[in-house]
């Protein structure tokens, strides 16, 4: 296998878009990578969304998007795992790359979801749910991620407050993230008066609806030492399944296939969490973000509430997770989630990050994507 | 590179099977699969599908698939691109196996098409084709695929003859594959006696609407010749996208997808299409068998419809085309079919094909899959 690297980023705009559409979207995206990259061609390509049957209509993602980016005949494929799809293209991407059947190769990932009204959303949303056992029994995603707070709280002692610190530190960061949905600050307070949705998650400890595409470019280190940007390898890749459904879990606060992903990805890189320096998690609820960090090993089982109130995952943290502002404050497109992980990795790699984002020496990001309910993860390792 | 070989394949029987539920479909193909090359355990896997979406309300397809099929934690990615999305599957799986994330990998299909109602049914299919530009316009696929066949006609003096041709061809094939949804032979008159579904294509001239699954194991050559079955070697894997929409062609007659995919899969395999014995091609509609022979450089342009009048597309002709019975007569699950028509080479090559199908000294076959309107497709050539 050959050694990838990252060597160009592009994102559009997170948000409520409705001036756009989803094929001009991921144009935007891929066609700023490509700038990015200095690279006017790619071999082959790989967009992430999940719906876009039920959102706008639309298959055939792949032969859409490259004839509109101009680069047919490339092959593109579009990969799908729920809100995991961003992080399933730049995998098979990297895949490609590292297998020699293509060189520069194209991730994205794209959603539209606000073409349809709330419920039509909600309904498409619970597909990435088990249909038959929770979808059609009424099930959404803020009650199943609420089921998996209760029992965290139960077991732990996790607080609502600390879940709120969640939403309050990404919050901050994506204030400084020009790309990011809303960059506005919130504070516990606010956190815990906003609108119940599903208790004990409040609407600030969900993430939004968010149209928006992200796409990076990769290609075999070799080539990419050969370009303008300092290549940032991609040196773990690790993927990983588990019941789609949450009553099939023997514990509803572990996430095994965050855990067997991120194994799959540090056994790859050689490393151990501890040797990593930053994290972007899937954070879809504040709940999500500690019960991934569990998962991945970077707190032990019930720490991560007490860690994220005490600060160390901030920015100027011991270990600073979603400096980008995570799903929750940059924006949830589901099929580019993954993707725009990875951008922010690349970015604070690069020395790039807007501002005061840009965290301090650092040499490793970690990217962790994640659909559904923890039924499917993919997690990234990458390196200056 | 590694050499990649096909070690086990398993199907479900095509048909509207109202009794069956879309997880369980592909449980079944992927189990017989597994059973079939001797397999207990599997590396990762891979499964086109559609669009499970709007047919089946279920996203997260390759968690659901492998959580029902026992295998999680497994990598497990759901790959579309339209009715392409089975060839697609196949192909990453290819791609995995050849790079050495993987040595044993599932590449399955899916489709669930008769738990919606017919204007339903047709609604989703027609998410392959451009949704603003032709699907939203009211184009459906038989509308679509009527403009090519009548520009053929003019083009070329192609006759609805000549298309009815196709569909008795593949039916009279199909009569003979116990896993066809339609076991029936017919006539040219009947062909042309049949209800007009768009001018000039009767509902005979189209591929049904159909439930079903199928499922092939991949692993290099080196494991595959130390377990049961004779290895069947994939020696070349082409993939190409053209425009999405029609209008967008400079002619409609020619599948320039078609005509790169198989280009590249012939320069893989280092052979000319001529060294190819037999094929499974996309005959989605009559007449997309002859563009698609043409443009794979079987037939020059326009020459396919004399030739398949003249019989040299039967199982006992120069060169025979579905003998499965093809889209046509052994029916279409949209997701499947490319996995499909790879189990028909393999069995063919291995000398299992059922009865009086089985052909003649056959060494290399080739498969060739297609998205919407030729958008998108995928190539694959076998060798015993």
């Amino acid at each position: 296998m050959r050694d990838v690297a990252v060597i160009g980023v592009g994102m559009t705009q997170f948000g409520e878009l409705w001036e756009q559409s989803y094929r001009n979207l991921f144009v935007e995206a891929a066609a700023a990578a490509m700038r990015d990259a200095g690279v006017e061609k790619i071999d082959s390509m790989y967009v992430g969304c999940m719906s876009s049957g039920l959102f706008v209509g639309q298959e055939h993602v792949g032969s859409l998007m490259a004839d509109y980016l101009g680069v047919a005949p490339v092959p593109a494929v579009r990969v799908e795992s729920a809100c995991a799809s961003g992080g399933v293209a730049v995998r098979q991407a990297f895949i490609e790359v590292a297998s020699g059947m293509a060189d520069v190769v194209l991730a994205g990932g794209v959603e539209k979801m606000t073409d349809v009204d709330g419920a039509m959303a909600t309904y498409a949303l619970a597909t990435a749910a088990d249909a038959e056992y929770e979808g059609f029994q009424g099930a959404t995603f803020p009650g199943l991620y609420a089921m998996i707070a209760n029992a965290h709280m139960k077991k732990y002692k996790t607080t609502s407050e600390m879940l709120a610190q969640v939403a309050v530190k990404n919050h901050e960061n994506g204030s400084l993230n020009p790309f990011a949905q809303f960059q506005n600050r919130i504070t516990v307070k606010q956190v815990l008066a906003s609108t119940m949705i599903a208790d004990p998650l409040h609407i600030l400890d969900c993430s939004p609806v968010t149209d928006g595409a992200a796409a990076v470019i990769l290609a075999p280190v070799e080539l990419a030492e050969r370009l303008g940007k300092p290549p940032i390898r991609i040196i773990g890749s690790g993927m990983a399944t588990d019941t789609i459904a949450l009553h099939s879990r023997r514990d509803l606060t572990w996430l095994s296939a965050v855990e067997a992903a991120t194994k799959r990805a540090l056994e790859m890189a050689k490393l151990k969490i501890k040797d990593i320096d930053f994290a972007e998690v899937h954070d879809c609820f504040t709940i999500a973000e500690l019960t991934v960090l569990e998962a991945m090993g970077v707190y032990k089982r019930g720490h991560a509430g007490p860690a994220t109130k005490s600060g160390e995952t901030k920015r100027d943290g011991r270990f600073p997770v979603n400096p980008s502002g995570g799903l929750k404050s940059k924006g949830h497109p589901v099929g580019a989630t993954g993707v725009a992980q990875v951008i922010e990795i690349v970015k604070q790699l690069r020395g790039e990050a807007e501002g005061e984002r840009q965290l301090k020496n650092v040499k490793r990001g970690i990217a962790q994507n994640m659909g559904g309910s923890g039924g499917s993860s993919v997690v990234t390792i990458l390196e200056a």
